[in-house]
C-alpha cells in the first residue's frame, strides 16, 4: 500500500499554528513521526487564506526537504499553488488533485508534464460528486483519455474514486467498493482514496473507517491518504496487507506490533 | 450476518469449571450476554471427557433452555452427543459439525433428518484440510450432493470452509476469501467460519480477525462463530453489516456503540 501521510494540514489547528507562526520543529516533527511510521508520500496542505498560501507552500516544502527525502504531495485547490510547490520537490512529487473539469486540469497537466509529476484524479466533473461505480467509472474514463493523450504515463495517474459517507447514503460503501475493478480495467493507473468521509456523521468512527479499508484493499485499492497515528486504522491496513499475502512472513505488521503504532 | 456465540466451550476454563461444578447460573449467564448481545445461536460444547460428554450436553441444553429460546448449536465430535443435544432442543438446531468423510457424516445425517436441524458442514475429507478455494469447493460440492440427496434443503446447510493461518501459509485467507462465492455458487446454501485461526502465531490477533472478518463479509460470508465480547472483532462485524447496507440506517451499529460492546 501506497500511504500518503496527511497530518500536515491547515485545517489541524496545530498545523495551522505552526504555520502562522513559521515553528518549522514542529511541522518537521510531524514529517518525521509520518515518515518512520512508514508513508511513501507526504501530503502538504497548507490552505490557511488565499493570500498567503503560496508563501505558505514554499516554506513548507522547503523545511520538510530539509530533513527528509520522502516525495511530497502537493495539495491545493489552487494550481499556482501547486506549480509553486511541485517547482521546489526534490523528490518525484504527487500532485493533489484534478478532476475531471477543464478549469482543474488544464493547467495542472502542464505542471505535471514540466516537473514529472504523478497526479491525484477525484472522479468529478462539472455535473458534481458521482453516485454511483458506473458514474465514477465514466469520469475515470473520460479524464484517463485527456491524460494519455497529453503524455502521462498510467503508474503516474492515481484515482481518487471520492468516498461518501453511508449515513446518509447506505450504498455508498460498495458503489465505491465496485469502482475500484472498474476503473483499475482502464490500464496501470492507481487508486487511492480516503476513508474517513464514509463515516461522517456516525459514532465510533474508526470502527467503520477501518472495515471499510480492508474492505477495499481487498478490491484493489492502492493507496490511502492516512493519518499513521490513527491506531485503529493504520493496523487495519497492515493487517489486510499481511492477509492478502503482500507483508512477506508478516514482517511490516510484526514491526508495526512492535513500534507500538497499533 | 448469522452470528453463533462461541462462548460455552469446555476449552475455556471458566466453562471447564462450571461444568464440573454444574454451576448453572455461570452458563446461564454466559447464555444471557451472547443472546443479548445479538447472537441468533449459541454453540454448545462440552467436551471435557469423552465419559461424561452426553451427560454434561443433556445438563448444559437442559440448562441453557431454562432462561433463553434461542437455537442452540451442538457442538461435538461425538454422534452419540450430538444426537442427545439435537433431541432436546426447542428451537431448530445446527449441528456442528459433519466432514465429508463417511465416517462424520453418515449417522448425522439421520440425526438432522430425524429433528429437522441445520448442519455445519467443514470442507474436509479424508484426505485432509484443503490448501486452495478449488480443493474447498469440490468438497463441499461432494458432501453438497450427498446432502441433497438426503433430502437437506440448501438453507439447513451451513459450509464453513476451514480458515487457517496465513503465519504458515500466507496465501490461505485469499484462498478462503475466493471459496466463498465459489461454494455459494452451489445454491441456497449459507458460508461460516471462525475466524481467529486465521491469526494463528501472530500478535495483536484481534487486529488481523478483524480484517478479515471485513473482508469475508464483503466475500459473502452469512454467519461467523463469535465471541460477542471480543469488541474488535464484534464491532468490525457490525461495521461491515452497515458498510454493506445490510443495516437499516445503521441501527443496529449504533445500538452495538450504545450498549458499550465495541
Amino acid at each position: 500500500m501506497i500511504l500518503i501521510g496527511e497530518r500536515i494540514n491547515a485545517s489541524r489547528a496545530p498545523i495551522k499554528a505552526a504555520l502562522e507562526k513559521r515553528d518549522a520543529k514542529f511541522i518537521q516533527d510531524e514529517a518525521k513521526i509520518q515518515a518512520d511510521a512508514g508513508c511513501q508520500f507526504l501530503d502538504l496542505n497548507c490552505g490557511l487564506s488565499i493570500e498567503t498560501e503560496i508563501a505558505d507552500m514554499e516554506w513548507l516544502v522547503g523545511i520538510v526537504q530539509q530533513v527528509l527525502k520522502i516525495p511530497l504531495c502537493i495539495d491545493s485547490p489552487n494550481p499556482a499553488v501547486i506549480e509553486k510547490g511541485i517547482s521546489l520537490c526534490k523528490a518525484k512529487p504527487l500532485i493533489n488533485s484534478i478532476t475531471a473539469e477543464e478549469a482543474r486540469y488544464k493547467n495542472i497537466i502542464l505542471v505535471a508534464k514540466k516537473y514529472n509529476s504523478a497526479i491525484i484524479v477525484l472522479t468529478m466533473d462539472e455535473r458534481g460528486m458521482p453516485e454511483t461505480s458506473d458514474d465514477r467509472f465514466k469520469i475515470a474514463k473520460k479524464i484517463f483519455g485527456i491524460l494519455k493523450k497529453e503524455g502521462i504515463e498510467d503508474g503516474d495517474i492515481y484515482f481518487d474514486p471520492l468516498v461518501r459517507p453511508i449515513s446518509s447514503e447506505p450504498k455508498q460503501a460498495s458503489e465505491l467498493l465496485s469502482s475500484i475493478p472498474k476503473i483499475k480495467s482502464l490500464g496501470g493507473v492507481k487508486i487511492v482514496c480516503g476513508a474517513s468521509n464514509i463515516s461522517y456523521g456516525l459514532p465510533q468512527r474508526s470502527i467503520i473507517n477501518s472495515a471499510f479499508i480492508a474492505m477495499a484493499i481487498k478490491e484493489g485499492l492502492d493507496g490511502a491518504l492516512v493519518d499513521p497515528l490513527n491506531k485503529r486504522v493504520f493496523s487495519a491496513i497492515r493487517a489486510s496487507e499481511a492477509l492478502l499475502a503482500r507483508d512477506n512472513y508478516c514482517m511490516n505488521f510484526i514491526q508495526g506490533h512492535r513500534k507500538g503504532l497499533f
